[in-house]
């Protein structure tokens, strides 16, 4: 559906466009702006509030700066659906995060107003860094180079890194502190206190100026007090005032924090701030949802709400007959508050994500147990194995595509201590909307050539839970368990917990001629496709892997004494994956037979509905069941040939 | 050969032993403790400067803590042989990074003292938080918690990462700067300049006595300047130096700067602290190196310089009759620049490595287009990341244990974006003395399940060149190159560059029988294997792969049309690495054959010489050759049976 966007909107496709207006008119434009984004996001989805917290600084930013040219570099990406309309995606922007349509986070490839691909949070000021020195070396001295993070983003660590290089480069660097304390839940940290501080006391520059006032009063007393007075000022503003703000004593030069919703002063200042050399700071203060009441008021929930009517605020829910399978990241969820009423060791953490994967509920029924500790993958890691040294049972989760951000620190604080840390990757597999950067494709392959680790995938709530429950036991070493996005498919899920032995399989159908093996909630699939092949004469043999480490070798020197057409299944990479370790298996043991490997393929696969996607790579139920039928002989044709 | 402790050090066994001691025998223990390190290290090799730095305050904080009760986590670890001596491992001090001997790095197995294996840098907070969050839990209120970390590591984000959890945990934890100016090379980035701030300046807390004493004689002028100071002084105090410091905005106490060699100023400092709750720091300044004359004025040098004359400080070098073959790293750091000097667009990174991986070089050739980032490795990925935006051709250097930290980076910023970014993994596969930590065992197995990423390894210096010249050729999109620590085969290396086809591997023995297939620099342990061989009858084919990804398809049709045995080696590990994608080809092209694949098994590999460790692995030229006399025939029996 076309959505009409505001009289002075539908006459912006590029900030050309947006240039020609008045400083009068950008009031207007940001309000026709913010209503473009409620009108379209309401009836297609998406991210929401992000987005409303920052219209008149997407505004400011795109009349200010000579962009393409001037390099605008947006942190994590959920914030730039404005940025996207105000540079020729318009019209396009109703297929944002659809199938085929526009990409929910810049992208270069869509635009060359997308500087950086983004999705992941804080990479942002090492990438315009990146194209400040480079604009340095070449020369071009007019160049602008402007990242805006957010103060959620700034918790982690890879920003201050940035920060603490680009201190030191005298390049022409302005990094926009978006500060309205949200991640997608409230931000945490000191960090955020003092930001906080910063902003609920006077105005910096204020309170310079009143120690100044109150220092020429003093002065006016006579030649004495003149004199000290001097030395005062000198030894302040020698000293104290050069590191008296956090950003400065990263040698940037801080200006703030003032209000990130008055475009007419966002523009003065941006404009201010292109003729002052090397890196600096602009504190901005901001609204996440500004503009729709009930987002301001709960922003977690409307982050990305799904569709609503815009004028009512009512979500809308899909309804059903029937009840419906929970979403895996609730079955962790509740189960993780059930086994640790259970296990006084167990703890959960989280890096910003008890939303998402839901440990807030545990960090609600249990806070002194569960930990959110901010966008900080790396240190939830080595914390959770701080706490394993102790003789606790963390349960870190996070999701597989942002355990990239910490593998390190599972090689070398985790497995090589072989410390009792237990992995929930949510989100493992094709991500859907979000997209590449939030595919957990990569997980099975990384985390399986790692010694002392489990690795292990639930093929639904049952085994998600018991896999949980099997991991929490003592001296289980690292233990991976990884789920997909979205429900299970199970109504009645919340069994009795049962310990499943570890590096154990399991065989779901006994056939002939051809086993499908698969691992993780796919199998669901693979079940699928069986039911449909068993109408048409194919039996093949279904067996649910559970570990692709440790592999079961029993289950498999079955498959392979049985079997000479094997096809094995995984929501994950071709490369090094699932299928790559019975591979393994089968070289190790001699063993020949023809293997089709389902998978991930090796490219970068965009976003699109999950089952568009499993479509597209070639391992839904549909796609199994034409692999069977490829290699596979019908049951009669079997019997006589046998 | 046993070295002899000094009078009081030759009775201290334990900490327990150490508290014996009133506090005026301390220095002389230290003066002792810095005697047996440079008596042993200067034998026997090992890190050198970093421990001498720390003596006083190993001996102070085992002196007031109650280890191991008491958890003391040092960070990266080089600078705990003092730790080690006076924690029952004195003794057995003379063994220490030799072949089944100590570690050269805290380690748990080891010792109860080592409260946390460490080796790469930066994770003591995280690791320590986790611990005093535990001792909170359980309540052991009087247990003190201890992160002893240098400026260096302070750079990289998983510290601040953790310093910004542990500013809102109210558990015990002290945090130790040891500052020092030092990571191997001299540290770098904007916190070093704020931290010298603090040290040059008159130390925080007298600046504070001055400003006082200053309003106070102001104060004495009359009651209106009384009353205007007293203003001041709310605003200074309520609002001004509660964020005047960097680690107090982060919700730190900071202590400092004191001395960090007065040992017993440090006992009573170290004793105050104790009854301090909540999160605190303890800024020490330190000279690495300190007490000994060479190591203070050259500390790069002095960080592990082998074994030397403890009276002359000549370092001892190997002499050699006839020229040596250079380092790989001095390869990468001559090649460079070569390739620079004809090439605008290469830049050079490194964080934090430039004497280890030799890009010192270009810093110093060419300082505007070589950039040492700190230890910082995400942002040094997402800084490249950010100049290949811009058009250039970046070479990022980071050893490929240390490349583990950057992973989401590699994947997220780079390989998605499909941009030229060089990675040149330096220390990959087996690193020798350095242990656990640094093996560069996954880097096959985690580069190549990435799409868009060409992976490569170089036989020898020659082809470390080669691959060079070709990764930076235009749009060949992120290359991996990777080479292990030490040196090459060639003593004639600097020859001209030629580029070489992406995907293209070359055959170096034809053979029958057997063809073994090979990757980087292990490849002459094969050549060396096959030399024997043949004196004996076999002779095996040997194909030196040089690409990982994209495999050679052409080469490996015609191998596995030939032959139906085949060997893999790779100095990497078995899971996931090159002879897994080897059997994925098989698999996928329906070939049989018999595979061994040769490579690091699926354990942590302890520290060791690299050719100890490569016998131990079964991959050095005699395992080799044994694997072929077990699969192969003797060349006369193959010619009667065809």
């Amino acid at each position: 559906m076309q959505v009409k966007a505001g009289d002075l909107l539908e006459n912006i496709n590029y900030p050309s466009d947006l240039k020609k207006l008045s400083e009068e008119q950008l009031e207007q434009v940001c309000q026709e702006l913010r209503q473009y984004i409620i009108d379209v996001v309401s009836v297609n989805g998406g991210h929401f509030a992000a987005s409303l917290g920052v219209v008149e600084l997407t505004v400011a930013l795109h009349y200010v700066l000579n962009t393409p040219y001037d390099q605008l570099v947006w942190d994590v990406g959920h914030q730039a659906y404005g940025h996207k309309i105000l540079t020729g995606r318009r019209q396009v922007f109703d297929t944002n995060r659809i199938y085929g349509g526009i990409s929910g986070f810049p992208k270069r490839a869509e635009s060359e107003y997308d500087t950086f691909g983004v999705g992941h949070s804080s990479t942002s000021i090492s990438a315009a860094l990146g194209m400040a020195v480079a604009s340095q070396y070449k020369g071009e001295i007019d160049r602008q180079h402007v990242a805006v993070i957010g103060d959620g983003s700034m918790t982690a660590g890879m920003a201050f890194e940035a920060l603490n290089h680009a201190g030191i480069e005298n390049s022409n660097l302005l990094v926009i502190l978006n500060d309205n304390n949200m991640a997608i839940d409230p931000n945490v940290g000191a960090l955020k206190d003092y930001l906080t501080s910063i902003t609920v006391s006077k105005p910096y520059n204020r309170f310079r100026d009143d120690i100044a006032g109150v220092l020429a009063k003093i002065s006016s007393i006579g030649p004495d007090a003149y004199n000290l007075v001097q030395k005062i000022e000198k030894s302040i503003k020698g000293t104290l005032l050069k590191r008296s703000n956090f950003f400065e004593a990263l040698k940037f030069r801080y200006f703030g924090p003032i209000d990130g919703h008055d475009v007419k002063n966002l523009v003065k200042v941006l404009n201010d701030l292109r003729d002052i050399p090397g890196p600096k700071l602009l504190h901005c203060i901001t609204t996440k949802g500004k503009g729709y009441a009930l987002a301001e008021k709960d922003q977690t929930k409307w982050h990305a709400p799904g569709l609503f009517d815009k004028i009512t605020g009512e979500i809308k829910k899909a309804t059903y007959d029937k009840p419906q399978p929970p979403k895996y990241q609730d079955v962790f969820g509740h189960s993780i508050i059930e086994l640790a009423e259970a296990n006084p060791k167990i703890m959960g953490i989280t890096p910003a994500m008890p939303s998402g994967c839901s440990l807030n509920l545990m960090m609600k029924a249990m806070p002194n147990r569960a930990f959110d500790v901010g966008i900080a993958e790396q240190h939830a890691v080595t914390f959770s194995a701080g706490l394993a040294t102790q003789g606790l049972i963390p349960f870190c989760n996070i999701y597989s595509s942002f355990m990239q951000r910490a593998y390190d620190q599972v090689i070398h604080d985790v497995a090589i201590q072989k410390l009792n840390v237990i992995f929930c990757l949510d989100r493992a597999g094709i991500a859907g909307a979000d997209g590449p950067t939030h595919h957990g494709a990569y997980d099975l392959a990384f985390m399986r050539c790692i010694p002392n680790m489990t690795v292990s995938a639930p093929m639904n709530e049952e085994e998600l839970r018991n896999l949980m429950y099997t991991a929490q036991q003592d001296d289980m070493g690292p233990f991976v368990i990884r789920y997909p996005r979205g429900n299970g498919v199970m109504v009645d899920w919340q069994r009795p917990f049962k310990a499943i032995p570890v590096g154990k399989g399991r065989k779901l159908t006994d056939g002939e001629d051809v086993a499908i093996l698969t691992i993780g909630h796919v199998g669901n699939q693979a079940v699928k496709a069986i039911q449909e092949l068993n109408t048409e004469g194919y039996y093949p043999a279904h067996y649910d892997m559970r570990f692709v480490k440790p592999l079961d070798e029993v289950l498999l020197h079955e498959v392979f004494s049985k079997f000479g057409k094997v096809i094995t299944v995984e929501d994950g990479c071709l490369e090094g994956g699932m299928g790559s370790a019975i591979l393994e298996f089968m070289a190790d043991n001699n063993y020949n037979a023809q293997v089709i490997r389902l998978g991930i393929p090796d490219r970068i696969i965009e976003h699109g509905e999950q089952p568009e996607l499993w479509a597209e790579c070639g391992y839904d139920a549909a796609a199994i069941a034409t692999q069977v039928r490829a290699i596979g002989i019908k049951s009669s044709t079997t019997t006589i040939a046998s």
